[in-house]
């Protein structure tokens, strides 16, 4: 950083001082929700509560400033080098998005979050969706105004995309699933109509001693690449990729004794996100040119890691040894074809974060288009819970039995995250051309992987994608590493191989 | 607190909000630290570092706003009840203090700290005093600057005494620490003159396995009443008290293989401290009503409870059982007497934080000669190496063979912590004078203890001291609890009784 700094003129100083300010503010906020997840004992949420929402509030302050917004503009008026042009153009994004949108109605929407998110757990446990009907029409009510504020080109819905994904809308998402619709639905039906071995799925039901899927999991994590002097492995409900910035990158997942491979996968899914957050260029720390791009992009990392390899007979070759060795009793008549059938098979199921990588496609396609006709007024909230079952059948030949299983499944609407569901698909397309780049780019790849080293991918992921950081768009980022510009082709040819005939 | 707000005028409630907010700011940096103490991995240290400094600037823009200043005189002008009247005279006692230090004062207090804390590391390991001695001259020259900044009434060491407990001034020190050491050296020659037996000394150096010493830790952690819902129990490299308020008060402790009674009093002298944070008063949660009062009383917690109780044989009737029934190996031919003597025998050394609690006053009281001479300009900085050999050879007739286990041996001064180390003395007096006036308002208090019921106890402390908070001054608290202004007396007494013939 000190470079950058001692290159840039007087403004640019008091600029970047405000831009890292602001990162600092951030990975407060970011270790506070790591802590809450992670360490908080349970009566010191409501504080945990206060101090996040001060935190945030300091950020939107200090972001939507005058003062900040007069220091945008003096540096967008200098002639500025290649680093500095990004990092004005990534703040002046964030700055512009910040003060369009009100405080009155960012305020709104945090406490109707809050509130909804109560209705939600509640409606959720006991399957009742008419309940919690009035929050979402609030919610959704509440991002289309959002919406509005924020300006859009033809459809409202593009504003939210574009928040999660920057360059996203309708138009790109709509023609990328439907691609994707056309080919997995049918891919489902033939991997479906095989019949599942039981040698292939019973070897996972079995005990497996909690410090041992440590022990296995941190060998494998360590394998992947992780630095473990800037980042932590934990245990929270749910696993996430948080913590405080790159140097300071923490990963959870959760342990049970009769599914290591839930686990297991989540944690290489994690460890995905963590190699992206470590791998971030150190020179520009605390400026958008060492912060992820987009969720997008983020997924990809984790889900190439999780699927394309994790999943891969390749990896396996050289880590089922190791797998049983480590549970010798468990896995005392399986044989690697059987343990891969078994980490891969296609189930139609109605949950989506069960889900495996074919059906869970659908399942986000299913949410898009139920986002999507709500922002268009073709769809009413009261309808969402018939029009899920209704699309489940279709898609998924599985109805939901309640709301529980069905509409109420996902906390993202409770907490205004409308427009984010996308984002874990084209996390699916982006890893999979990119895998596919590799795959071209280090011919003797896979042959390195079979052999235990992941150290040419992790290598080839943070030379290519890792080190941009925010300096060009996820789009941008996708063309300048394979050549062309985002696609399903390669995510269909991988799942067509992977599950096709 | 919501009713304290609903009582209020709409000035007090916008006074009330702004307090909550530096609250929450403070203990955003509790957790921060804590953190960094016992979770964050090395690389996070540098990011940490700004991370703090920015909270801890925010906290002291925000104390010191003009705007801050003004809701402050409209309260007081204001007619103010029974709570509102101390919650505005402690939080102007902050605001006066803090614009009276300018920024810049705080600023270069600030770098000179970490550059001296720096310089500190390695002249002590070097064993090298006048390496570190300008880094000292420089550290004493800012407190004297920050001193005249506060005002003082007749010594410019007032100012810092009572900066870490309020009312404390040289006058009263002085007296105290002089009938402590009159009483102390005889003790200490008495003591150390009886013959140590080997039986009650060689059980405490043989192996204690980390498990079951944190399992009986933490039983008696529980038996003095720590609410696990509102606290954690971690390890640190330098035991401590921290966290994030009152309902997420977490503890550390380090644990040693051949050392066990070094964690274990540790885990009940942090628990001391817990137990006050978690006594005080929720109804005023985010007000000076809801904090702690002094350092001093704070430490009156955790050595009453590590010392008058934890070192007594009442307490170990009830433990030393226990404790053998978690290591019968290691204590089979141990008796309760020998145990006793192991954990109380007096010992002259040269290191203030090993030191027994009858010569640890001896050390504190050279420490408060030493900073007392430098402020009254009757020692130079440059001869702190000889006087505190001088003074070693005086009081406990050990001598250091090097400035790394004497004048360099605590971090404080070079952190900037000048008339801190006072308190800890305090601690010792008013928890002697509230353990006797225990005795006294509940009889059977040491029936109770000797039957493992700890609960009276703590419900006594949280009662005439926890729950008070700020709302009297700490000399004022010890009166309103014992019919008495602060005394060496009971100190004395309890000493004599415990070491003297």
């Amino acid at each position: 950083m000190s470079l950058l700094i001692s290159s840039s003129s007087k403004t640019q100083q008091a600029f970047l001082k405000s831009v890292h300010e602001l990162y600092y503010l951030r990975t407060v906020a970011g270790l506070l929700s790591w802590d809450q997840e992670t360490m908080m004992p349970p009566k010191g949420a409501e504080s945990r509560a206060k101090q996040l929402s001060l935190i945030s509030s300091l950020h939107h302050q200090r972001l939507t400033s005058p003062q900040f917004g007069e220091l945008l503009s003096q540096i967008q008026a200098e002639s500025l080098d290649a680093d500095m042009q990004p990092i004005a153009r990534e703040m002046a994004r964030d700055y512009h998005r910040a003060v369009k949108v009100p405080i009155r109605l960012v305020q709104e929407m945090t406490e109707t979050a809050s509130l909804a998110y109560d209705a939600w757990t509640r409606a959720r446990q006991q399957a009742d969706f008419d309940s919690f009907a009035p929050w979402l029409e609030k919610v959704f009510a509440l991002k289309k105004e959002e919406a509005r504020c924020l300006g859009f080109e033809k459809n409202p819905y593009d504003a939210h995309l574009d928040d999660y994904e920057p360059g996203l809308n309708t138009k790109i998402a709509e023609k990328l699933f439907a691609q994707l619709r056309k080919k997995v639905v049918p891919l489902v039906e033939y991997a479906t109509g095989k019949r599942t071995d039981e040698r292939s799925i019973s070897w996972m039901r079995t005990s497996y001693p909690l410090p041992l899927q440590e022990r296995l999991g941190r060998e494998i994590v360590r394998a992947m690449g992780m630095d473990w002097t800037a980042g932590r492995l934990d245990v929270s409900p749910h696993p996430f990729c948080g913590g405080a910035g790159p140097n300071d990158v923490r990963i959870t997942t959760r342990y049970s004794e009769n599914d290591f491979m839930s686990s297991l996968f989540g944690m290489i899914h994690e460890t995905g996100h963590a190699l992206y957050e470590q791998g971030l260029d150190g020179q520009y720390f605390g400026t958008p040119l060492c912060d992820t791009v987009s969720l997008g992009i983020h997924e990809s990392q984790s889900r190439l890691w999780e699927n394309q390899v994790g999943r891969s007979r390749d990896f396996w070759e050289f880590w089922f040894p190791h797998f049983k060795e480590t549970f010798p009793e468990q896995t005392k008549s399986l044989n690697l074809e059987d343990f891969y059938r078994g980490i891969n098979r296609v189930e139609r199921s109605l949950i989506r974060i069960d889900a495996d990588e074919l059906t869970y496609n659908l399942h986000i396609v299913l949410r898009f288009e139920l986002e999507q006709g709500i922002f268009e007024n073709q769809l009413a909230v009261k309808d969402l819970d018939a029009v899920w079952k209704e699309k489940m059948r279709g898609y998924l030949h599985v109805v939901p039995s309640h709301s529980g299983e069905g509409v109420l499944q996902d906390v993202h609407w409770s907490s205004g995250l409308v427009g984010y569901f996308p984002t874990y698909v084209l996390g699916n397309l982006y890893g999979a051309q990119f895998y596919h780049q590799a795959n071209k780019d280090i011919p003797d790849l896979r042959a390195q992987i079979r052999a235990g080293n992941l150290t040419p991918l992790r290598q080839w992921l943070r030379e290519k994608i890792h080190r941009h950081g925010r300096r060009y768009s996820a789009a941008q980022l996708v063309e300048n590493v394979t050549g062309e510009p985002p696609t399903v082709d390669y995510f269909i040819k991988y799942l067509e191989e992977k599950f096709g005939n």
